[in-house]
């Protein structure tokens, strides 16, 4: 076996759901092992995580700055840091270690503004990083065979995009708040001007582009904020026109009864339509003109080559959300390997999301303010 | 038995699909017979019809300006007569019958523009006349369960409504039309302002009042106009904001890929979710806050008795289209026998669609081409 | 149009559901008019039955002996009789009308006994009438698109048939059941030795022999007993072993909660399956080796013509239950009126299911009780 | 953190898929380390697994008797062996660690025959070891919540099970068959004398056993060989009778063209209905009787604590197969730690299938295999 890589997280102590997604999904990989971490402002509560990990003591820190400083000035600097802090972090999280030379993973949205996302765009390129942004559900193979799908042709130009990711969790969170027990969602100083369109709303815009390579030419955006407790956006309602004639809407809810984590997006061309339900990951439903629905399932033969170099369990044993993780980690650290070896990295060619599809997003999810604000009227991107 | 009431029909002859089923539908009750039509402009046609149902010869007419005549001066009048014409046509036609003092069912969009509906809302009333508009979707059992789960507060207040009606049976009569072989579909002065968007946009809108209530406050909306031979709007994309606080979007196509008749509704509350799925219709999911999700099956004895009362095969033994539309003439006949019977008759207490709602939609319709002319912008109702 | 045939029932009185339904399916084809029937043993609701019907009172009789005689000694012969009622009395119905000439439709199990089946198709021969038996879901369109799916040879030779029939309605009535409350079907006197097994389970031997031709060589059956009230088989399950190598299990069940009505055929060949689900009658599940599973539509463009032949409505817009009756009156119908005309009539070609098929029914019910009583052993057919 | 547990394997070397998912499993609970392992007969295929997992190659053995002397004689001796072998390298190798103090995670089917797994039982006990067999599916979240459903009594007493596991990879498999190419799973001296019914339906049999607690009482079993290359069953149809009166039917095929993995497993009790479908193993489908059925979602606040103790990621965020095998792990590491820590333990207690479930599959798969032989009669468990 290749020599594993070495990396470092910032955020994902102890509660904190998804920097446990990342590391499992590294650890399900197996190429690579968690060496520090600034998991906590609490020292306590960072050293216990760092514990948990079997972690160096030493390389336990207490915030990004000194974790990038002392990391940056060690001879076995780590490959990667993965940056799972709450929105406002991400920005000055990622320039400290860029500036030190560490390649980033860092969560979506991947700043407050643009600015902030060029910046780093331009740090990272300066220092000769690699920079993936962990947009999730671009990871599941039947995302990569939509992808491939779309790039064969298959279903001809597109002409509309429907995207909803209807959530209900923030029902009970709602009540809960008060001035003083605000989670880092619900304070706009932490979070940035926009909760559900930005938590959620990048996932289907950060999809519908990966995989359909569109681009949107302007919109038109609503913003709810139902509830006694509500401060940010929980509801969001957009129209989309795309460059070339392609037009779209996208919904999405943290206060949809009944729905959990329920991405779905459908992309229709002239000649067919693809479906993907982020809860079914395993299946991918093709409808051809004048044909029956086709429902594709992940690891079956049929399957494009592309989709399958990431198929982990044969067909009908379910993969998930570790998977989906995995595999951007899996790309990811491919590319990291090949830097490494001095091979000249395209990062477009890897197939995670690149920190330009991050600045995409945050432009998308300020966009989606300013038409609000406005009184919802159309604005370009 | 009591006697069965007398109908006649104004189109629906050879070739045409929905005058057929409303025919089927009045079969399935089987409380009223056709006696008279102006089935076709074609003399032979229109014979052909009318002798395929039995009808006295004598009572079938090329015209609906001659049969209202003739039929108004008979003194065994027909108790009702349906129109099916183009959309053009409706106004024409019902105006004829209701000076005549003959009610009406008929067909949606109700007419071209709120002037001629609100006209005929007058005339009728001036004349006595019920109004029936055969919005067929708020005749299956589950809209009626839906609308009275509403109705009881179980769901709350309404925070959003998703409505989407996909089709793509366009996209083959598209590829055939040509100046001299165009469908009254694809002929604005037959059809009006709006195809996609009058056809099944107001199906939509119709069912979202029908089983809420709720009250459009103002619309944006873009119409697209796909594929080589489009001359009207075959895709439809709306951002609804409601009277108190609602908001919603609205999609309807005509070249969706892989869908055929696909209505779906889904109403948000603070309590709890409806969602009405056309192709389902014999179903209702509804989920409360807090619980899994229930699919509620037509029949079931758990189901409201505002609801079993149209139920006519046992859970399990699917009904479908017919039987949606009989459930509205089933009103409708109700109301028909107790007027005939010389009862005071409230149109809205029935269950049918009233007149009002045919108004309704127009104005819907007619005001997602206004926002749609004016570059999609929001324009009030 | 032609001349409406003539039709009378025998049962379908007040609260009979059955009768009404294959009342309704006639008048949804609108090619035959009932104008008789003994509909009850109480002269007062077999009347009262007739008049809303809309027959003649004179034709109204409160026995199937007296009407087949009246009715045989009439010039204007009706063209058939339907039989739907409890099972011990479709062999001496069936046989009185024959005997004058009258053809017969009639419910399932056909007979008690296969001696009795054998006898009505001899007398029917004799007598030159015809005779359908009303197996409902072979009357289906996706029923009629499977059988031509298999006869086209698309999915090979076939190797299994899963097939199964749960519902839960008895659950009710078993705790209501006591001596003097019992409903026909829990009475072995007047419903046969069988009661799920023959009333559900026909359904399923039905469906396979007509959509497969496949053969049963011999069967092993266990029936339960389940609940204080039930006195006959309220549970069945068998292993099928056909002729030419091809296994099954066949399982139907009155008190499976949370099934409505749940036929579900599975047929396995060589180079595909097929999957029926009657609770979603509109469509067809195909799935050919090597490729993605397909859900082919009622109604669109690629079903063979064999099934489009009795589609009624679009893709998309629901048939149901009463399409499949009148599918099946529309076949006998159709027979009938060529043999009217005077035609050579063979009736396994019309697609409505023979008495043959009738018989067949009568033999695997009653095998599967022998089975049963010699303790589910295995039984040569 | 506590130390981790140290572990080998036996067997899951190069293209051998289910070792790699248990090691899989392992790394995301991230509490245990494998440190040795017999991955391979060739030396260089071991060494190379051995490599890659970095182990030390001192600890890479060609044998599980070579490995289970050498790590038997270790003071740090491994906490576990894993054995994914051929079936019939489970008895000798599972023999050879516990006679060493080593406890054991064995696949299923444990072994050729029950004498066997009495043998290993006894040796297990004799020793102080602990011994997981791990099927699979019992380690699904949802399995825990219909366990515990049972439990709880709120389906009632049980009447009915019906099981099937549906497959169709062989069909692939089978044309590549021939004397000098065969797969073990073709090989019954290496497979033992079922392959279906041993690979799949011990799964089937296992889930309910788990799940409900009863006990087979009495089975009838048909076993059929499709296709040329067929040597073992690949095709199995059993009816089976409980203590206690619960019937049910078990089907499992692996040439059941459209399915891939599709478990599932439907109980029925007299007061409810739970339904587990494998490849929707984030759902639960419970129906209680007079109520509409619900869709009880993974990770919801409605499910039991014991349930709830399984749940790695929030709801609608799914899990799959490897999160299944983590749980069964993670059941089996608690009983590890607490019997290393001194505290008795009761291995019924712990969650994990124990080795008295594997000799119940070993049972039930032999009884099936003498029934068929016999004829497909009943035979006595």
């Amino acid at each position: 076996m290749a020599e594993k890589l070495k990396y470092g997280m910032v955020g994902g102590g102890p509660g904190a759901f998804i920097g446990a997604v990342h590391r499992a999904a590294v650890r399900l990989n197996d190429d690579a092992e968690i060496v520090c971490g600034a998991f906590s402002r609490s020292k306590e509560k960072g050293d216990e995580t760092a514990a948990g990990l079997g972690i160096d003591p030493q390389r336990s820190y207490t915030s990004f700055a000194e974790m990038a400083k002392a990391e940056g000035a060690r001879e076995d600097k780590i490959d990667w840091v993965t940056i799972v802090t709450p929105n406002n972090q991400h920005y000055p999280a990622a320039k400290a270690f860029l500036e030190q030379g560490i390649s980033v993973a860092c969560d979506k949205p991947l700043t407050l503004t643009v600015e902030e996302g060029e910046d780093l765009k331009r740090i990272a390129q300066e220092n000769g990083c690699l920079f993936c942004v962990t947009y999730t559900y671009t990871g599941h193979v039947m995302a990569r065979e939509a992808r491939q799908i779309v790039r064969n042709g298959e279903i001809g130009k597109i002409r509309m995009v429907m995207g909803e990711y209807p959530q209900d969790w923030l029902l009970d969170t709602l009540e809960t708040i008060t001035e003083d027990n605000k989670p880092w969602r619900a304070d706009p100083s932490l979070s940035g001007r926009g909760a559900a369109v930005a938590d959620l709303g990048t996932h289907i815009e950060n999809w519908v582009a990966y995989v359909t390579g569109l681009k949107i030419e302007k919109l038109a955006c609503n913003l709810d904020v139902f509830g006694e407790g509500g401060v940010l956006d929980n509801n969001v309602e957009a129209l989309i026109k795309f460059q070339g004639g392609a037009t779209g809407m996208y919904w999405t809810s943290q206060v949809a009864i009944g729905f959990d984590n329920a991405l779905k997006i459908r992309i229709f061309g002239e000649k067919g339509t693809i479906e993907f339900v982020q809860e079914e990951n395993n299946y991918l439903k093709v409808s051809l003109r004048g044909q029956p629905p086709r429902i594709y399932s992940r690891g079956s033969g049929y399957l494009t080559d592309e989709a399958k170099r990431y198929v982990r369990v044969p067909t009908g044993h379910p993969e998930g959300l570790t998977e989906a993780f995995a595999n951007i980690y899996k790309d990811f650290t491919a590319a990291l390997r090949d830097k490494k070896a001095g091979k000249a990295v395209d990062e477009e060619g890897y197939g995670y999301p690149t920190i330009q599809m991050g600045i995409d997003g945050v432009a998308f999810y300020n966009k989606c303010v300013d038409s609000h604000e406005a009184g919802a009227v159309w604005v370009d991107m």
